[in-house]
């Protein structure tokens, strides 16, 4: 038995057990009205999980690597006729793996738990089981946000008290890739998209902006991933960046290099913000005054719960906020977008990025991110 | 004209024009069941406010004040039949008065908005009036969640995720007298409460901690409100205070000697609080190190909304936190009680000091917090 098969097996068992169903086939029909809690009984959360592939439409290239799959594990909770539908998505840097997060999820016992509107206590229970899992904490974290928001009858921007009419644009990503390629993706989304996020840090940065702006005027972000290494010469080329209409950068140098990111930032023309050097809400103090903000994506915080705590804390030390993603499906990107009224700028594009999604939710129109009045993270299972 | 029946006569002006009937007479009936948020039209917020006295049961005194009575306004916020309960309570202290209150609930125009559910905009926009007006803003933010959490059809501790079995102790304040008036207020409340908290810094507080140990032994909490002037001396004293069953002292001495404040914090052997020292979320840096935990009140935070920021960013820092209130009606105190899940300790009994309270809310059973399952606050008007 292959290892992939192996895992699926192994899933596909645990689902039998908690739902007696598939997860992956089949549409659920959610109840539409919500729960009366008054009906709290001593009916138990069913936890279930199978893993699921996310496939790229295009090799994905960044400033450490290239890839064409990003390994997901998708998650049920269900409680008394409703359905909350969460996802982990595990790029290869954050070192977690579909082996990890199944593990992770197995010790996962909500059943103690008789109310899952109780979320802090479910989810302090959840993140006490390792210091780490991230992405397998996020997956049980919008299951779980997707099932009191339905129960609710509410979806999470509203439960937030967001204006949904207040959503960024979100930009779209272009890989690295050689020119001929580059100019091929910037056609394809320029008209869709009004603005564009642009991954850096190798040695071709000026030649995919030269490249992208023979194509497209519209605003572009940067995210150096902390491909470069020399102060100096990084802000030469945001100055430079800038003259191109560049308005954001993402993650100049090394993470540890915090000493010369703040270095950066107090020169820098551009906002920086702060990716692979924080993840929870608990790092922010330490990239405080290193950068001008922060990049909370859900795969990092733990999820929703963390995400919208890591927003309100930045936004108090007047810091900006961006919200990203990984490579994820409509379910992820989803609940990411609920929080994106409050945020300065939104690079949700992970479901775009995919040949395979099985959920239908929030939509980008006129590049503009647009959330529905659907309640929990506002997604349908359509596979 | 005397100043109190202008300002009545203002107020009530204020009040027909708004709502075309009297806020305190007569109780409102709201729809049991939750709002449909696909039907929202044109219809505007209406917010009507008038004064109210809060009439104290007992003389009350700190150390640096006593009074029969702290100035209040109630308002009310109307949307498409549901309506929602706001106060203000002004000790004096804190710089605000019925006109101040008055004049700011006036210059405030909701009619602007047309979602209620949209409250980060809208209190964005009412925090923006003006640089202070805390009690007032705190007036509409209360009134504003009791509203949405009525069209939601869930109390604000369940849209926060919190568990209500998790509720706190109450303390239950007795203030600075003499002994003979002490041993009676101790008498009267021993055996409803599991912790009394005593006002201290004034020259009588071992006489004061020593009269309440002739009656009971719960444990106590102090609060200096600023009254010691000594650190060393205060030090002595919070060893003193930890042998007699005291378990937290609150704002020691003058919230600008911050420096004080922080020596005292280092060496005590209970925890130190923050209360004068810290109003709002962007006050909490500057008290970080200086204490062990911040006191957040209502009337001081600009309402619930800023509170339960503050709790979380409180938290993220490992601060402790507890909530506290001034003499205010049920109203204010059942708003409170929405985050008292999520708090070490809570000292809600302004509603048990007054003799005229208006509302039906939150309960205290037992000694402990008791909340309801009734949306938005949880309140209900009874005269």
């Amino acid at each position: 038995m292959k290892r992939r098969d192996f895992l699926k097996t192994a899933a596909l068992g645990t689902i039998a057990a908690g739902t007696g169903g598939s997860l992956l086939g089949g549409c659920t029909q959610d109840k539409p009205k919500a729960f009366n809690f008054n009906k709290i009984n001593d009916s138990k959360m069913l936890l279930s999980f199978q893993p699921y592939d996310l496939l790229l439409k295009n090799m994905f290239t960044v400033s450490s690597y290239s890839r064409l799959v990003t390994p997901g594990v998708q998650v049920k909770i269900q409680y008394q006729g409703f359905t909350g539908y969460g996802e982990a998505a595990m790029p290869p840097y954050l070192g977690e793996d579909v082996l990890s997060v199944m593990d992770f999820l197995r010790k996962t016992d909500l059943t103690q738990f008789n109310d899952p509107s109780h979320i802090e206590d479910i989810l302090s229970y959840v993140d006490s089981l390792s210091p780490k899992d991230n992405s397998a904490k996020a997956a049980v974290d919008i299951a779980l946000h997707d099932l009191v928001g339905k129960m609710l009858g509410a979806p999470w921007w509203r439960l937030w008290g967001l204006d949904p009419s207040k959503t960024p644009d979100t930009t779209y990503t272009i890989g690295i890739d050689v020119p001929e390629v580059v100019r091929k993706k910037t056609r394809e989304c320029a008209g869709q998209f009004n603005i564009l996020k642009v991954k850096v840090g190798l040695d071709n940065d000026k030649e995919m902006i030269e490249t992208i702006r023979e194509i497209t005027d519209v605003p572009l972000a940067v995210d150096a991933n902390q491909g470069w290494k020399d102060r100096e010469k990084a802000l030469d080329e945001i100055f430079w960046l800038k003259e191109k209409g560049v308005i954001l950068v993402e993650q100049p140098m090394a993470k540890e290099r915090i000493d010369d990111n703040a270095w950066i930032t107090e020169r820098s023309p551009l906002p920086v913000f702060a990716d692979e050097a924080i993840r929870r809400l608990k790092d922010i103090p330490s990239v405080k005054g290193a950068y001008h903000g922060i990049n909370i994506k859900l795969m990092k915080s733990t999820g929703m719960r963390e995400a919208w705590k890591m927003l309100n804390y930045a936004k108090a030390e007047d810091m900006k906020v961006m919200l990203g993603c990984m490579t994820e499906t409509s379910c992820g990107i989803s609940a990411a977008a609920q929080l994106s009224p409050a945020v300065d700028f939104a690079d949700l594009d992970g479901n775009l990025l995919i040949s395979n999604d099985i959920f239908k939710g929030v939509e980008v129109i006129g590049g503009k991110i647009t959330l529905s009045d659907k309640p929990g993270i506002g997604i349908e299972k359509i596979q």
